[in-house]
């Protein structure tokens, strides 16, 4: 049950950032391999980088087809949408803090797994949100990536803060985990908002 | 014989992108230090990526002092040929375009060695014959990375569908590798060619 | 002794590029989450790579909190200090030269424990020495960080070189371990005092 939820977040995460990368390549226009490799760096950048440094090889994505298969999947219905990209502007910002969210707790509790302690725990779920989106627009070249970043960072390291602050309450792990999520889906929203800045960062 | 084969391939893909690299390096005026630090990347950074995502470490480059001295070399006599860069846009384009090749096809055998899905050996490939160009352009700050990345993965990726999809008729591996090989180095140069953008490459 | 000599350099090193890291985050006017995580990246970036690279894993600064509280006392006392920036180009410089010196000796000793080659144990301690910068540049989108790159790959390579040119004679290690992070620290400093360039590298 457990990993059933475990798999559903993944799945869950997977699909939402590789929408976000193939909407946000396809705003570069590039071809269509161009958006699928994206897609992937997008999707897999920051679970194979929090792989890496636990040295946790070969990385999930080589383990297995099912994450390059939703990932190819879901490049492929981001295309069939493309031409709507003008309109799509807030589904892309949904899809990626809901990514956001959910890898973020993902990694933090792999990482625990791995006995690592929890303040580490917390750094680990922040690459394995960001650095997808970081990877993202470095090869996408966008030149404010940073003021992004910044934005998804704090919302990660707040969100795992949440995480571990409701352990000293009587709260199960499920829900933890949900408010937690939530917690960093609303933030980066509401960052966005209040800063009125979403076009400056695809455009 | 088959690893003769291999470390041959292996030579001049090394080779090939140690050159790519210095002249590109040149172009942007680096000193010496400078020029084998990018040759150095471009020449080892995909298969690097390759060896830590399968956990194939310490990562090849670290294992034998045959590769930086094929680097060092390679980079010596490019240097030597400073002044010529201007008329070398074409060599250039060759050599990254041989390595591109060589070093796809290099990748997706390791990977397949690894027993990796197929599917996944043609990524693990791209990402072998892609990232050292890509780490280049990043390090030396090239604008449009990404127009030249893409024609890196599309090239890389239907070469190595190419290389699979001979295995369904009775062609020996050594033909099949050979046709990958050439595969990728004529659609690279007919893409750059037919998109008339080399100048805006490399300027 | 010789462990706590390693350790007095490691955090060292660690402290001078949080310090580093913070500086130039805060001239982007950075958030303090956005300060931190730079911060961390300046300061175990290059050593990451490092541990990768050698299959080292978890890497070094997931082993301990050391190293993170370190890296987060640092940051913090660099935001105390943030109103003085502006009177703090020269202080960055010499943390950031200080950095590089101590954690090119450190790498470099520490691929030399795994047995690599010398020359490759020169390469190492260069990416120990440059990559934390170097990410630190990539994500704040500094436009010239090839140049800053190759000053500190051309210091950290002859100071890697001096470091075992110096075991030809009869020199204690601890001494060949000063005098190359002397030379480092003091080439990085008189090549960008030189180039009159520091004005173009923080803005």
């Amino acid at each position: 049950m457990e990993e059933n939820i475990n798999s559903f977040i993944e799945v869950s995460g997977t699909i939402a950032f590789a929408i976000s990368g193939s909407f946000a390549a396809m705003r570069k226009r590039l071809d269509p391999f161009g958006v699928l490799i994206i897609a992937f760096v997008t999707s897999v950048g920051g679970g194979t980088i929090r792989d890496l440094l636990l040295g946790h090889t070969p990385v999930m994505w080589l383990r297995t087809t099912t994450t390059p298969l939703l990932i190819l999947g879901a490049t492929l219905v981001s295309m069939a949408l493309r031409r709507h990209t003008k309109h799509l502007e807030r589904p892309l910002l949904l899809f990626d803090s809901l990514g956001l969210g959910l890898f973020t707790i993902v990694g933090l509790e792999l990482a625990s797994r791995f006995g690592i302690h929890p303040g580490l725990c917390v750094a680990l779920g922040t690459v394995t949100g960001c650095f997808g989106g970081v990877l993202r627009d470095t090869f996408l070249n966008d030149i404010p990536v940073v003021f992004r970043q910044e934005i998804y960072a704090s919302a990660s390291i707040l969100g795992g803060l949440l995480y571990y602050g409701l352990h000293a309450f009587p709260v199960a792990a499920p829900w933890a985990r949900l408010a937690a999520v939530g917690f960093i889906f609303l933030f980066r929203l509401l960052v966005v908002r209040y800063k009125l800045s979403l076009p400056r960062f695809y455009e």
